[in-house]
């Protein structure tokens, strides 16, 4: 029996396990091998882990939303970076991915502020323009008093496209603008890159 | 920074994206980045995935029970299998988990009842025979007109282990009992096969 055939539902199967079984496999990353794993993992589990974890995915969507300023994940309307006053109001950090956000601070290495675009300009994905929060950064810009801008979108072909897009919207504004270093591995992904890397990547950042 | 670092709790990380990121690494195989990615890409999905996920966890907990006779999974009193009367119901083969009800199903080729004994003998982990379904299966021996048990345990030391367990038992009620064939699997490459496998497919060797 090779790997396909554990695709096929099993006739034995019961509904709600293969239900979850379905569930769990669109999530990125998880394959049927895998969704089959967790599935049965927890009904063999107390049904308390059960029901935390189905609370914390159904808490995780209604309380947490995007920070009004700088679409940070937040609890409330202002992000944590965003309520914190000795934080330096004078750069901006610009990231695709709330992920990002928590990546660059763990390096220590910086802090400032921070603005989310949520994706990058991907064509192929039906990814323009519109569909990022660039107007937004333009805006936060004239009106806030920022002195440097720091376009950290992923190293790799999206994120230089998405950076130089965002470049030519800063031009006229007389800002900052900066990329962090290429210490970073091409091709790879900022979300995983180890804090030390990144940190040095910050610290050696280019004027563009 | 290696990846430990990771491990720490960013203080940036809102209180229920960090209880479900916490939540999600509870789960076997998930560690603390792909409890991070399984977090984010949520925060990002539809409201209606989150639910749905939600439900299917909290379901398959409230209406998943076990079979009363084989101990499989079932919704209602008996499963799919011992439900079903054109089954073969002379011949039981036990199995660790109820996964391995489905993997044994799948092959087309075994037609009879099952026994699963939810675990296999682990002094180390503190499992005992009191805890399989041990007592259940020699019950049923008694009182079933089974001719055959297949021991279809793990190939490993425990399983092995609980194997000779159960055949212990049942040795005194003049029941027919078998252990799946140890071998080379098919699609396996001789040279890579470890002594013991190739050892077992040698002295298991057959009349062509």
């Amino acid at each position: 029996m090779g790997y396909g055939s554990s695709r096929e539902p099993s006739a034995l199967l019961v509904e709600p396990v293969a239900r979850l079984v379905e569930e769990f496999s669109r999530l990125p990353g998880i394959g049927p091998k895998t969704a089959s794993r967790l599935t049965f993992f927890l009904l063999r589990a107390d049904a308390e882990q059960s029901q935390t974890l189905a609370q914390a995915i159904l808490e995780v969507k209604e309380r947490v939303s995007l920070c009004s300023r700088c679409f940070n994940i937040t609890v409330g309307d202002l992000c944590v970076v965003c309520r914190d006053a000795t934080r330096d109001q004078r750069t901006i950090c610009v990231v695709e991915e709330p992920l990002d956000v928590l990546a660059i601070d763990r390096t220590g290495a910086y802090r400032g502020l921070y603005h989310v675009l949520h994706g990058r300009i991907a064509p192929l994905d039906g990814i323009y323009r519109e569909h990022l929060k660039i107007d937004e950064l333009v805006a936060r810009v004239k009106s806030e008093p920022v002195e440097e801008v720091i376009l950290a979108m992923n190293p790799n072909t999206e994120g230089e496209a998405t950076a130089f897009l965002i470049l030519r919207d800063l031009a006229p504004l007389g800002v900052r603008a900066t990329r962090p270093a290429r210490g970073l591995p091409t091709g790879g992904d900022l979300e995983w890159a180890d804090p030390d890397t990144l940190g040095s990547a910050l610290e050696g950042r280019r004027e563009l």
